[in-house]
């Protein structure tokens, strides 16, 4: 490991944090809340400590596969530090752990809050939490489809983002195209949201922050009631179908715009598993809460059941309805949906429908080879086979994802949560998606979390974005050996 | 498929039902519970059908793996179906589907109960249930040390037990041979168990009917309270002891006895492994149920908290505390524990020691390669290294018990069971242990569950206690082909 050259490009990282942190003092002024001081004084931390980091740690070294891990993981990390100043020098958050939740939340596109009267908050604050769910989200879209698949992590190699760019195959050239080409498909929706949320009725700070949220599949919302403070079916629908869009491999964003074609969407296989388990089970929630007695019309329960399908199974976690008073099995089915998350190379968390798409398939290729043991049948995605080592990396995952999930739930408990409370608390944030259920449910939020269990759930919200291998490579005593 | 040869094999297995149907004659009559007849009767059903399938479905084809897949999960019906007359024609249970499910839960040494007064039945049937556990032990150490890995299902040709035998690779000798030495095995143990409880204070009936449970790792026991009924320090101690045992590799049993030599476990590393969590969630239930005031003094917390441990992870479901009532963590690390079960090759359930110890390894090699990707570094189990179908299956049985786990549970849901009874309730017949938490605790029984919740449980035991494979490649059509 090269210390030198990742602290110098952490460096370079923090000093464009300090760019970032100038962006609220707009809504600051504008609203005169205030908090433009605390803002001025962590953009100036932020680029001291980024300008010494980056002129002192100088290395002529090449970056390898080992340096990706380390930027990757402490560039999240430094993220959720330094985006904390904020809150703390305005005062609006007092405890740092508190504060480097509410960021590291932010940054993962997670959306667990623990403001509990966020409608006090100093505007440029909320508009601050926004934002780190937005570049979080230009981050995650860089990391699944450019810098995680040239790693190797997790079987996200089959998901490389298929965008022209410079042959070259030197890592930086191609990350930067890809970056470009798909930042520009990220801020066109981000644009086109804020517009259709403002035709709605919202002003342009509260469009804008949702917007913000929506596309990054965060979740955070200007309101304590979330997205139901605005109760409008035009914004629900208008949030659900972004929601949806979050959800989809940008890539793919990319071609049907470029190609003027959504034949695009419908050719990739892992799509339409993702469109499937969408209608499936807002079917399947149509029917238990219209039995349940919860909503006896239909357009009023399709608003509902598809928004809050939407929101969880893309991990975004905006909340119009208290999906805990619904029937027990639709529960259920949406804590399943917290399990799959997104599509591969979308800002969405969870397990991605790829992964689970795959497993599915090697289960059955399993059986298959039990009737047949002399047969040859390959697992495919989309007509083509699937990589023996792609796919033992998946495997891995899955197992890491039980594995990681079982311990923390069995570490909160420790700290004295509930059974369900503590293991929702988990997946929610492990899934980077927000609220889970019982004291963590959509209503609620996690202030009443031990100081302990909220340091557990920030690094499962960090394991959780980086795909887990990313952050648990660093524990292996030889990846700081030389 | 050879339907013929299939049906044939069952009428043979359903003359041996017959036998075993009259093995609880003695207690009927010396205890004069009046259940004779229904004994009787059942017999003769068995016989009837039996050999009517045996002397009229005549073939010539030798048997291949399909005919294997279904004789076994066909018998297991079968002697579910049939096995549950006596409890239908005495009148002791009066819903088919509770017979049934009382019947598969003993053959498949589940050990959830549909009964809710226990002491008040028969003695006779009270045998005839914890003989079903005994039965069905017997039939899992053959079909997990010599069937199963014949058949390739789901990594268990790892296990195929190391006994001396004819060379010759044709099936029905070596089944014969393995089966003849690991029966003598099992035999031993129930025998030294039955005279260790007579000497603890309990009479022939209960020592047995104890013996039967434990060494099946099944859970029946003649009292309401279970174990807690005896109320013994020294009869706890011999349980734990013999669950233990139960919960390891028949193969290793038999090596020790016949080496005279205790280092055949030692030198295991499943056996470690197993040893090791038992230790560790030991130990864990000690701390937290002293801190929680649960048990102020050590042994007193000893012994309930080592044999809440070893029934658990043993798979058997015996109770000598209500666990519900202990502190939250300790009711998770046993919810853990249910998922762990025994080794593989004893008679208990669950995913596996050995299973769990290769995946581990397996995320292990993963995290090694993304930093190391030029180097080879293979899963071994003691020190040898694992071939890699052997992994894949493994780690497709790891998905289809997730897959299964969570389907089974969304439809307990839809039965009208809450989130956790259900769940558990799945887990614990998927994974033959017995008891859950919940509605189905340790202190209550299976009774409230509704009929279609009955049939889906039925189902998992069956399942579960097939490693799943074996089941779910009927489902697909081209095992009916030709």
């Amino acid at each position: 490991m090269n210390l030198t050259l990742t602290l110098r490009i952490l460096g370079a990282l923090l000093i464009c944090l300090a760019g970032a942190l100038l962006l609220p003092l707009p809504f600051s002024f504008f609203y005169q809340d205030g908090a433009w001081p605390a803002f001025l004084s962590s953009a100036l931390i932020c680029l001291l400590v980024g300008s010494l980091l980056f002129y002192f740690c100088k290395s002529r070294k090449d970056m390898s596969v080992r340096e990706g891990f380390a930027i990757v993981t402490f560039g999240w990390g430094f993220f959720a530090l330094f985006g904390a100043l904020p809150y703390l020098l305005s005062g609006a958050i007092t405890s740092p752990v508190d504060a480097i939740f509410e960021t590291m939340s932010g940054f993962t596109t997670t959306g667990s809050t623990i403001l509990t009267h966020i409608e006090e908050m100093p505007q440029s604050l909320l508009f601050w939490r926004a934002l780190t769910h937005w570049l979080g989200g230009m981050g995650i879209i860089v990391l699944s489809l450019a810098i995680l698949p040239m790693l190797g992590v997790g079987g996200m190699q089959l998901f490389k983002a298929e965008v022209p760019g410079p042959t070259a195959d030197r890592l930086k050239p191609r990350i930067q195209d890809t970056a470009t080409l798909l930042w520009g498909v990220y801020l066109l929706l981000t644009v086109v949201e804020t517009f259709l949320l403002m035709l709605g009725g919202m002003n342009f700070f509260d469009a804008i922050c949702h917007a913000f949220a929506t596309l990054a599949t965060g979740g955070f919302s200007t309101r304590d009631a979330s997205v139901a403070a605005f109760n409008s079916a035009y914004i629900d629908g208008v949030i659900t179908l972004f929601m949806f869009l979050a959800g989809v491999n940008f890539t793919l964003h990319f071609q049907a715009l470029r190609g003027k074609n959504l034949k695009f969407f419908y050719r990739n296989e892992e799509f339409r598993c993702y469109l499937g388990i969408t209608l499936f089970a807002t079917l399947c929630l149509l029917l238990f809460n219209w039995n349940g007695g919860i909503y006896q019309q239909f357009g009023e329960n399709l608003r509902y059941s598809l928004f809050q399908v939407t929101s969880i199974l893309t991990t975004t976690g905006f909340g119009t309805a208290d999906y805990e008073l619904w029937p027990v099995i639709t529960q259920y089915i949406l804590v399943l949906l917290m399990f799959i998350g997104g599509c591969a190379g979308s800002t969405g968390g969870g397990i991605k429908v790829a992964r689970i798409l795959l497993l599915f398939k090697h289960s059955q290729v399993q059986l298959f080879r039990l009737i047949h043991p002399r047969a040859v049948r390959l697992v495919k995605l989309g007509n083509r086979p699937v990589d023996r080592e792609v796919l033992q990396a998946i495997l891995g995952f899955f197992a890491l994802f039980v594995g990681v999930f079982v311990t923390a739930s069995l570490l909160m408990a420790a700290c004295g949560m509930d059974l369900v409370s503590g293991g929702a608390a988990v997946v929610a944030c492990l899934a980077n998606i927000g609220p889970g259920l019982g004291s963590v449910g959509p209503t609620d939020n996690y202030a009443h979390v031990p100081v302990l269990g909220k340091g557990i759930l920030v690094f499962c919200m960090l394991m959780g974005r980086l795909e887990l291998f990313t952050v648990l490579v660093l524990f292996f005593p030889s990846f700081w050996r030389k």
